[in-house]
C-alpha cells in the first residue's frame, strides 16, 4: 500500500501490560496520534479545529493484531486516507521497526461535525486537495 | 441480545479528552476490563492464567462508536461469549446508564496460547461448560 | 486519620505494567478520580465547573508508594480535605482491601482559577461549609 | 542544573483532558519514559532487567506543576541522577519547547530490588561509573 504519512513511535514501558507486551488499546492510541500528527503536517491542529467548532469523530475502528510490540521496540505507524461518501477512511498499519513485521492493521472511520451538524467532510477536502485525487 | 455478563462502569474524568468526551481508546479498555471481570466471575484471573503459561491474546477488535459518554456518566458494559472454531468471540455492547443509549458496539476476537502454542480454546471450554451450550 | 470520603476501586489489568503491578502513574489517576467523585458527592461536577469557567488545577502531588497493588486486587481510596491559604490540600491514602495494607500515601495541592484568575478557593468554601470547620 | 539526559516529547492529544491541557498523571508518565530511555542510553533495558530479577521500584514522586502543556506542544524532559544512601534520586524537569517555560518539576526516588531483596543500588553504580562522580 502507498501510505500518505508515516510516524516513528518508540514503545513506552508504561504502555506494556502484565503480559509484557504493548496493551492492545495502545495501538488505537498510536493510530490516533498518527492521524493527529498527519493533520499537523497539513497545517491544521485537532484542538484548534475543536475551538473552531469542527470536530472529527471516530465512528468505527477495526484493528487486527498480528505481532506484539515489546519494551525496547520502535514501530513505524503508517496511514493512508480515502473518502467513502461523507466518511474519511484511514488505513493504518503499524510495523515493528527492527524487522518490518506487521504489528497491527487498522481501518478507522471518521466523520466531521461542524457546530453539531454532520458534514460531508468538505473541511478535509480543502486540507487534502493538494494530496492525491481522493 | 442475551448477555452473559454485565458490569457498571463510572466514567473517570481523566478518560475524557479535549473534546470533552471519553476518548475512543477507553471503550476498548472498558471492554478488556469487562472481559477480565467476567473471567473472575468464573473463578479465574488473567494474571494467574499468565503465570500458568496460558495467555489470551486479542487478535481483532471491531468497535462502532454511537453515543459519546461524558463526565458524570455511568455505563453498563455487557458481553456475550461465543466460540468460532479456535477463537473466542466476545460481543460487547456499552450502554449509557442514564437513558440506555448505545454508546459503543464491539466484537472482540481472542485466541488462547498455552506455553507458546495456539490452542483451540479448550481452557475456556472448561470454564464455560456450565454456562451455555457454546 | 479521619477521612472525608472513601471510594472502592478495583484494579484493572491494563493498569498493570510489565512488572506485574499497578503502574505508579495510575495511583495519581485513582486519586484524581476519588477527588472528582467526592466533588460529585457534594453536588458538583468537574466538567460542569469547567463549563462555568471555574477550574481546579493541581499544583503539586507528593506520593509515597508502599505496597504494590496487583491484578485481582481492590483498594480503598480515602481522602481528607484541608485548606492552607488559597490552596486546597488533599491527604489521599490508598489501602489494599484484602488486608488493609497501605499502598500509597499522597498529598495533593489544588488551586482554583475562575475565568483565568487565581482565587482563594471561595468556591469550595461554599461546597464544604456543611462539612467540617475547615 | 546540569542534566544527565534530555528527551524531546511531543504531546499526544489523548493525553489532554477535558480542561484542554495535558492531564497531570501524564507528566509522571513522561518522567518514567525519560528514565527508561536514559537507561537504554546506558545500554540497559527495563524489561530485560526485570527478566534478570532486578527491579527498580519508585518509592516517591514529588511533582510541582507550573505551566500546562497543550495540544501541539512539545516538551524537553530533562533528568539528573544522584544517589542518597541506597536510593537513586532523579531530578526531572520538563520544559515547553516553544519558549522554555518550566512545565513540571519533579523529584523521583527509586530503590533497586534484586530477587526480592532491597539493594544499595550497586547495579546502577556499575551502569553509571563512567558518568559522574555520584
Amino acid at each position: 500500500m502507498k501510505y500518505d504519512y508515516e510516524l516513528e513511535i518508540k514503545v513506552r514501558d508504561y504502555e506494556c501490560d502484565l503480559q509484557g507486551v504493548v496493551n492492545n488499546s495502545n495501538y488505537q492510541r498510536y493510530m490516533e496520534h498518527t492521524r493527529h500528527e498527519y493533520l499537523e503536517s497539513l497545517g491544521e491542529n485537532f484542538a484548534a479545529m475543536h475551538e473552531k467548532g469542527i470536530d472529527a469523530f471516530v465512528t468505527r475502528v477495526d484493528i487486527r493484531f498480528k505481532t506484539s510490540l515489546r519494551s525496547g521496540d520502535s514501530c513505524l505507524s503508517c496511514l493512508r486516507i480515502d473518502k467513502e461518501g461523507p466518511k474519511l477512511v484511514f488505513s493504518q498499519d503499524i510495523y515493528r521497526t527492527s524487522d518490518g513485521a506487521l504489528a497491527a492493521k487498522g481501518k478507522v472511520e471518521i466523520v466531521v461535525v461542524e457546530n453539531g451538524t454532520l458534514t460531508r467532510g468538505e473541511y478535509f477536502d480543502n486540507l487534502l486537495k493538494n494530496l492525491r485525487n481522493i
